[in-house]
């Protein structure tokens, strides 16, 4: 049996006791219909605070911290992803992917041939819905943070070296080949639909980047992002 | 501007003279609205035949075979993918991806947790028709197969060894490190929604299967499958 984990908010820990009010403890007590003596796990900040349940109610949820240790789920690399805004859901699938795999942040950019151009504050309320969501599901120890959108030409001041770019045009020097194992910090970027024009590369490549390639096949965005994150968090070490 | 790409079936390429009718016809005329003098490319038994169009009408498309060369975008290795039947549209998410990435072979299956447990026939052909469009995108030369739907006791009799099992209590041998970099085929299962039983796992180690790590993080099957194939696919060159 799985014990339910939740990332808190801050005052919800003090000390050996817990209570939690709002959404959360309502999910506790009338969906998931969790009683005094049942346990589950509160995570904040990189560690996991197992609670025995002592009083359950739709308003509030009280427990005692019977267990508390660190978090040991989050990959050894802390690892960027810029993701352009894509078409429908596209983009929420890949999040709950990337989040799973261990992305530490998502950074939602406009470029030129981007189709979708906006993140509605619906879509960004999703979106972090979806990163926490992921995070407990994985049984990781942080939350990915959602950064703001920005067009491409600013991407580069908000993404620390090293940044990789797959792009389809680069047939030398795979991904693979270009991680170094001991990395501790990335930041990948993926193009959109319709690629990323030369000028774009040329923008990349003033500013540091590096241009890798993830094969011989033409990938869709969403596979490209996924699979770039999976190869990455694989090669440093998991 | 991207030429566009066909896999034919038999019959179409005689010598240097191409005849397509149905299905791929329509589109090229009515869809496309490509013209004589337009170009396309058919890939049949990983060839890929670039054709100038002749003439043109949604009954029957001709045109002169001007190139032909090997198709060179299929991975090294020969990798199939045992993918349990999953919920909703997440097989088709999961096929659309690992069938860009590079799979040769899809073998659907059904454990003891499974919650799909059929594959319609109307399905079926969604799948393969998924598995066409994306080889075309992909640019590959061969299209994916998919296998008829065996229950797991069956499962290791259609899968030639060496077999991978990506397994969430398997913490020692991370997926990475069992990949021979020189392997030319390979068979990953992943398992369903509510993962394999202790028995199926002794099951398939009696049947000289390995269990594997995709890392400390819990992820969904769909992320589980290309994040898997992704990782393969980049070790074993590509």
């Amino acid at each position: 049996m799985t014990i339910h984990r939740f990332f808190v908010g801050t005052g919800v820990i003090d000390e050996d006791h817990a209570t939690l009010r709002g959404d959360q403890a309502k999910q506790i007590a009338s969906v998931l219909r969790l009683g005094p003596d049942d346990h589950v796990i509160f995570v904040r900040d990189g560690t996991d605070h197992e609670v025995r349940l002592d009083a359950v109610a739709p308003s509030e949820v009280r427990g005692t911290v019977v267990l508390r240790r660190p978090n040991r789920n989050e990959p050894r690399i802390h690892l960027t992803l810029a993701l352009p805004l894509l078409r429908g859901d596209r983009s929420e699938e890949v999040l709950e992917a990337v989040t799973q795999l261990g992305v530490a942040r998502v950074v939602p950019f406009v470029s030129e041939r981007s189709v979708s151009r906006e993140l509605s504050d619906v879509k960004r309320v999703r979106w972090e819905r979806i990163a926490r969501e992921s995070a407990e599901t994985a049984r990781r120890g942080r939350i990915a943070q959602i950064s703001s959108v920005v067009q491409w030409p600013r991407l580069f001041d908000v993404l620390a070296a090293p940044v990789l770019v797959p792009w389809e045009k680069e047939r030398e020097l795979l991904l693979l080949e270009a991680l170094d194992q001991r990395s501790t910090a990335l930041a990948i970027v993926i193009g959109p639909e319709g690629g990323l024009t030369s000028d774009e590369i040329e923008h990349a490549r003033e500013r540091g980047a590096r241009t890798v390639s993830l094969g011989p096949r033409n990938l869709r965005s969403e596979t490209a992002a996924v699979a770039a994150v999976a190869v990455t968090i694989a090669r440093t070490g998991g």
